[in-house]
């Protein structure tokens, strides 16, 4: 565990799961060390339903020790044993991320200014909307690709045809709905499984549907919120990632509910979008598990 | 406004909702003076849709001044001439109130706590329960009248029968559902209509119907809530009084939900008995105003 | 307090203070109704140890009623016999902002991004920073002029005669200081007093002066914040406006600290700056009145 | 890491600290392993600084397998080895717990409450407090001894003798100040060091000394908040276990305060207490590391 002042590393992210069985620890930790490797942190969890077992590991490796080829292949070995699933992935590498949007661009304002600064280690491969350029115009997008796709009831199949061409073009490995306000296809939710995070303006699973600020007013909640989730086909139903709430009165009108409803969105999407990044997020069925910071 | 040093006063809060008209602050606040009257508090809430006003005033006459019969004439009389409905109450008069209960006793147990050390102004004047005596045998009930009222689907309207004459008898002004987990028969809720509180232990709208935390868990949301709110014929429906949540994650299992949840719960339910002992809240149609202290 | 849908209005806000007496709610009120003035909300506070009473009043005048000379001379009359200070705003004027800032600029930006879609009622006049324009090139800075006044221990006198320049030329009636890392001096802090609002990253009275995110780290805190409070000459204890917190961990570095802490600071002085468009901040001696929305 | 639907189990908790070196999870999760054990959480934590490692395991060991007496070799020889102080703990044995309590009861009654219905797995085997017996009359003591230490600067020394006394005599783990407001001598804060937690009824390290609700009171601060720490000589800079915050307004009163915090108080301390209890807490210098559960 110990990091070498002199030695260039190289720091990796490998998260595994496999049905639970005795030994795992054990083994992975037994293979990383043999390999040099030097584990600077580890989150575990025992899914005790479906019997499967999850961990994160973060170690780094000497830089002219082991190769990641070998790496790969020792991990690839215990996997056969161990019925495993796993990904690794080199931590200083930032997340290609495509970013959707609609008219509001608050989510999108503050996920640019939280790369531009280095708070977020996405790298914004291009921004695609269904609305103009000009929509957009007091924002710098800093040369990032801007796709105007504009969709009808008519266009759509042939909008996520463009869309899908702009994901694989760009080897994009996220894509974050930030108020993109139509709704995809199921096939599109399907492709996009496990790499395609929504913000929705409500605490999930109150309030599905449309306006949800006017429906928490028309409710009189005393606390309204908004919930980050992988996009699956079934709407509002995809796997909680993050979620937060504020406090409101019965003098806030669906206008303040809106006004502070921002503040809450662009938050818990930044947390959520941070977390995939890092990756602590491991979908698991409809749910999701996420190992803290 | 001002306290007199000198003069022994006594202290009063007036809760009032009219159809919203010129002057109405202008009329209430000179009556109250030309009564001798010092107004230490008052807020209002002007609502927009129905164009109901609602007010709430704290102010204190001197001890020997004007008859609170008086007062009464004088507020009676504004009454007619604005259409308005109020209550005026002494602010250092408990309220009555009876405490139901099944078989989770953190609720009643908080409750109890808070009154006897002085921060809840109630006066409890029964305990009803569907459990018997021995279920609270670790609990000093300081002498509150207990009634065991043990319920069935068979014997429901004689006991709710026997739940209204405890309550009449006492002179109950509060009725508090703390975790009493049985359904009120439409009949029920609508006489104690304004005058019950219920804890819900979701945070609704989310999860409503039975085992709350269950459903949360399967959901696999990232905070749990609970509601306090007024019961009405209408179940999980009732206008909502105060809201809270906690942070949860992957790893709590049902059973870390119901105990993080117990927390929430108690002190939700202690604030929304608080808020109506101070004749903070006014139902307001199927939401509620709550002036915040 | 009707509000005439089809008479056009105007809406003040009145913030007052005066000691103590009986009738002040009265004598405003009545004043306001016989000028064919509507108070649409009010709030006040008794202030028990100095014995002030201050108070908040939102109204409208209907458009070709009370001119607002006549408001001004009745405010007035009424201001010599209860001894009151008092303030009048139309509430649909911005206000006039200054806004200061060093390197680092997740304050600036957020306050601009609020400003820009309307959300804050700020008309921001000018910006004035120790560092060039060029440290906020990625900044759409709207057309605001940007004044580049770098400072020594040696110009401090000069450049802070120039920022007085600054404030005074645009009519400024609030300096926001948006993580400005140099000290006012005294003399500069007395002439803005009540009208320049600092973000303090710390949760203060804790960890004052310098490097507060590396104080919290070293003494282990499990909670970190930032204050938003009135500059005065004595640094860090200012009347404070507004605070928050976020949770943190063993985990977090003092980098970690930094970056929670950012989104702490900027919602902090975004509430704070928005209660002082609104009125709803009274600075009260060493503290402040914050009538909340 | 499976657990075994058939075989039953004894499950333990490991703490662990060493100076960091390669291959220190792979050596402990191999020697569980070989043991039969069966890993079923683990964390760990890389102090950067101190160049310490800390770690926190859960594991089973099958009723008939391997005898702790083995286990407890096995350690002892790796702990030699990695130069590593360790714990060891049955996780079903509840922490034998003294709370010592002054006047004020509600964290008392707030832990016996939790201990009663099996939330917190304390077992309390003695209560002392400076106070008579009679002043907690209300309390259902279940049974637990009470020892009334009255104590004058002139008998500190006595009682604090008599006290240790009753530490050893009882085998107790924890000691619990819950508002003892007596402070300890620095020679009795050593002897207990790491296994005494105390609630400070301030947000440290703001207000400290006394009565830190008036400081905040006088200071105009907009949240309040409570701490729980190890008990050290060092008056109010022991290592802080954890803290929580509630908002406040200018119309709060000294007692308000009070009322508001010692709902904090209440929550804070027995999330402190439950955090021992499940060995998540690991004094590292005059910090803590908390494993989160």
């Amino acid at each position: 565990m110990s990091e070498s002042v002199s030695t260039p590393t190289r720091s990796y992210v490998l998260t595994l799961s496999c049905p639970n069985q005795p030994g795992i620890v054990a083994t992975i930790s037994r293979a990383l060390f043999e390999l040099g490797g030097d584990i600077a942190g580890a989150q575990q969890f025992d899914e005790r339903e479906s019997r499967v077992f999850f961990m994160r590991i973060v170690f780094s490796l000497p830089t002219g020790g082991a190769e990641l080829e070998t790496l790969h292949d020792v991990l690839s070995g215990i996997a056969a044993r161990l019925d495993m699933k796993w990904a690794l992935r080199e931590s200083a590498r930032p997340t290609r991320t495509v970013i959707m949007v609609s008219r509001f661009d608050h989510c999108l304002v503050d996920l640019l200014y939280r790369w531009r600064i280095g708070e977020l280690a996405i790298e914004p491969v291009a921004i695609i909307s269904n609305h103009p350029r000009e929509t957009f115009a007091h924002i710098s997008l800093e040369g990032i690709p801007f796709h105007y796709l504009p969709v009808s009831a008519a266009t759509r199949a042939e909008q996520e045809a463009r869309i899908e061409h702009v994901v694989r073009d760009t080897g994009a490995e996220l894509v974050v709905l930030a108020r993109y306000m139509q709704i995809l296809s199921d096939q599109m939710s399907v492709w996009l499984a496990g790499r395609c995070i929504n913000i929705h303006h409500s605490f999930l699973p109150g309030f599905k549907g449309a306006r949800p600020y006017h429906q928490a007013f028309a409710r009189g909640v005393k606390l309204i919120g908004a919930t980050a989730h992988f996009v699956t086909p079934d709407l509002d139903e995809g796997p909680i990632i993050e979620q937060d709430v504020e406090r409101i009165t019965h003098a806030d009108s669906p206008d303040d509910l809106i006004r502070k409803g921002r503040d809450i969105e662009r938050r818990v999407l930044a947390r959520a979008v941070r977390y995939f990044t890092e990756r602590r997020v491991i979908p698991n069925g409809h749910k999701t598990i996420v190992f803290s910071p």
